[in-house]
């Protein structure tokens, strides 16, 4: 008997004869002999209906506590229905929110972090022959308040979950059917890939940059992305191993929802970057790319990062005193920008992925503003508007519309 | 300074803009120097639309439970929204859910019954300046599962918290400007009663049978029912006193939410009675009149009971089997029916009130299918098509029309 973790997106559950549709695919795996716990995401278009009546109340200037008790109704009603749903095909059932699992995160409103998972509940219910509905994207903070996770925070959740329950499996149920090479929409011939590795996944678009900081993703034991709107084997994603070793880049990511931000002139003197980052950490605004140049002529600094475009406003207001009272010279902000990142195992243990990276670029005439390195990924930010002609210039340019085998090398 | 409870039903924060209003309302409670604590309901319409989704899914056979959760984010959006709508006044205030205040209720799903208020968070909160926003309608059982407290059941959570934290007012606001003689949209001629008794107000439909059961109407030490749409002076409730007392009837009281059933033919023997109720507590479901006959000539019995008209089908289904071992001829059923009531103190010390109610409904060719009195009451069971002509019928008859003074005694 396995543990299976599903989790099922928003387009998924986003009406009745949908919710049906999951509820039969979660019977179906019980029937199989598996245990299946379900996390749900709210139906497609009702956050955004909340995050109006917000809105349309505050004109956007509200406690971020009271957001997240109006925003996290929404995976409530999808735990009840799909819980009602899978009772009607004979199958006992039961939901549970965030505070009663319990999903204990710390206390930062709209982009909490899950600290802890309390399952015990879960696992006597699974025991005891039930299908469990969890909603995602919610938590309980240390004052009993409800947290939510920000975006992509149910996925966050079923991995969370699954690594909680130890479940065997982890299946993201998604509109798409499995993991592509980039995004469909813009470069047509993206092509699905059979398996990708943990560690790929973590760096690409659709999990997000949650789960990476969970760092819980490796310990459910498999984990696969598979449409829940036909059948189909979707995307495995595996340990990494030889054969993906062997192919340099894997996908191209890309994220427009970042912004950018330059303080000129800095003082090349200890406690600097401290100073700037230790004020964007205290009003809680991640931090996502950071490049500092030393000029060498006139011994001060430029240091650039970006953040998501949502926070752009408040980190360049609580950055005005810190940054005069440490003497710089300005502060420029660019929320028009686009990140672009190629991705894979495989650049490890090649050379000459940046070369080839930004040979493409310079070929259709893309400026890059910034460039940002790890391990198996090559971020570049250029501005938005070429966004869309990078991805395919990349994309062609590492052959990914081409089978692995058939590529040339880096 | 005075503790002040307002509950504001669905209709007072059917909108943002009347959201609002709410928030100012409270906030200016609290600007002369009250602390305030708000109840809210859901916001009209959206109950509705819950139910219809649980309906539209389950086709009316679901688990209750999980009804309840869908059901009680209606309450939470409101109180986040309004939550929000006060803080934009400048003032802090802190939402409560049913599981945080916590509201401790017993397991019976849909039309549970608070056991127990825990409202520590909330006294905290009012001493450091909060105005404390509170979903009505809902509870949390022993197992840590969302319940909620069926029709009526927001001026419930109003009334309870009231008692809990001792206030010193309930204001309860609706989107009439105080209780009436019977329901204006009846009766044009209906009047707004300056005062009316907790007992009074027990009977009627407006505040509902849960107040009565919880018994803490008495607690509080002084209630109101207000119009948040426009400023008023409302209807008092307090103390019965020698002046209410003089006015034998204070209102027509009117329920079409009520089936009938009769069993025919009981056996005449002990724990029959028993029997049929024990059957109908053990599927929760609530009797309100109970009458029964004993046949001179065949010396067997025939017992006839109100249900709600919700519970109609389940308690024919659940009575088949007990009825028909006990030996009783026939269950015969109707839900076409109405409750008409006259209700006032006074009563209790003037005779003559129930002949003049059968003499006015006889003379308007009305059949009366049951009779029940209790102390201030007397209720009659009618056809329902009749309901409308009945309630005007006893409006007139006692001259509610009137100023209280210029009425004929009974």
């Amino acid at each position: 008997m396995s543990l299976i973790v599903q989790k099922y997106g928003g387009t998924s559950v986003g009406s009745i004869q949908r919710i049906r549709n999951v509820a039969a695919r979660a019977v179906a795996a019980q029937r199989a002999g598996n245990q299946v716990v379900v996390t749900v995401s709210a139906m497609s278009g009702e956050t955004n209906r909340l995050v109006a009546l917000v809105d349309e109340l505050s004109g956007g200037n509200y406690s971020q506590r009271e957001y997240d008790v109006v925003v996290a109704t929404g995976e409530q009603v999808s735990t009840g229905l799909l819980a009602i749903a899978i009772e009607s095909m004979g199958v006992p059932a039961r939901s549970y929110q965030g505070w009663q699992v319990r999903f204990v995160t710390d206390g930062v409103h709209a982009k909490a972090r899950i600290l802890d998972v309390e399952a015990d509940n879960i696992r006597r219910d699974l025991n005891e022959g039930r299908i469990v509905v969890v909603a995602g994207f919610q938590g309980v903070n240390d004052q009993n308040a409800v947290t939510t996770l920000g975006r992509g925070g149910s996925d966050t959740s079923a991995v969370a979950l699954a690594a909680a329950l130890q479940a065997d499996f982890c299946d993201i149920y998604t509109d798409v059917d499995g993991v592509y090479t980039t995004d469909p929409r813009v470069v047509p011939k993206a092509r699905k890939l059979e398996r990708v590795s943990y560690e790929e996944m973590l760096e690409m678009a659709s999990l997000g940059a949650k789960v990476l900081q969970t760092r819980s993703v490796e310990l459910a034991k498999k984990y696969k992305v598979l449409s829940s709107l036909e059948e189909g084997t979707g995307t495995l994603l595996t340990e990494e191993d030889e054969v993906m070793e062997q192919v340099v880049v894997s996908a191209i990511a890309f994220n427009r929802d970042e912004a950018k931000i330059t303080v000129l002139g800095v003082p090349d003197k200890p406690g600097i970057a401290a100073s700037i980052f230790g004020t964007l950490a205290d009003a809680n605004i991640n931090v996502d790319m950071i490049v500092q140049n030393i000029s060498a002529s006139s011994g001060d600094t430029d240091v650039t990062f970006t953040v998501a475009k949502g926070d752009f406003k408040q980190a360049l207001a609580v950055l005005k005193d810190p940054v005069a009272n440490m003497g710089a010279r300005d502060v420029l902000g660019d929320p028009d920008i686009a990140k672009v990142s190629v991705v894979g195992v495989g650049m490890r243990s090649h050379s000459g992925v940046a070369q080839r990276m930004f040979k493409a670029l310079s070929a259709d005439g893309i400026n890059i503003r910034m460039i940002y390195t790890s391990d198996i990924k090559i971020s570049v930010v250029i501005d938005e508007k070429y966004m869309e002609l990078a991805v395919r210039s990349l994309h062609q340019a590492f052959e990914l519309d081409k089978d692995s085998g058939d590529r040339v090398r880096g």
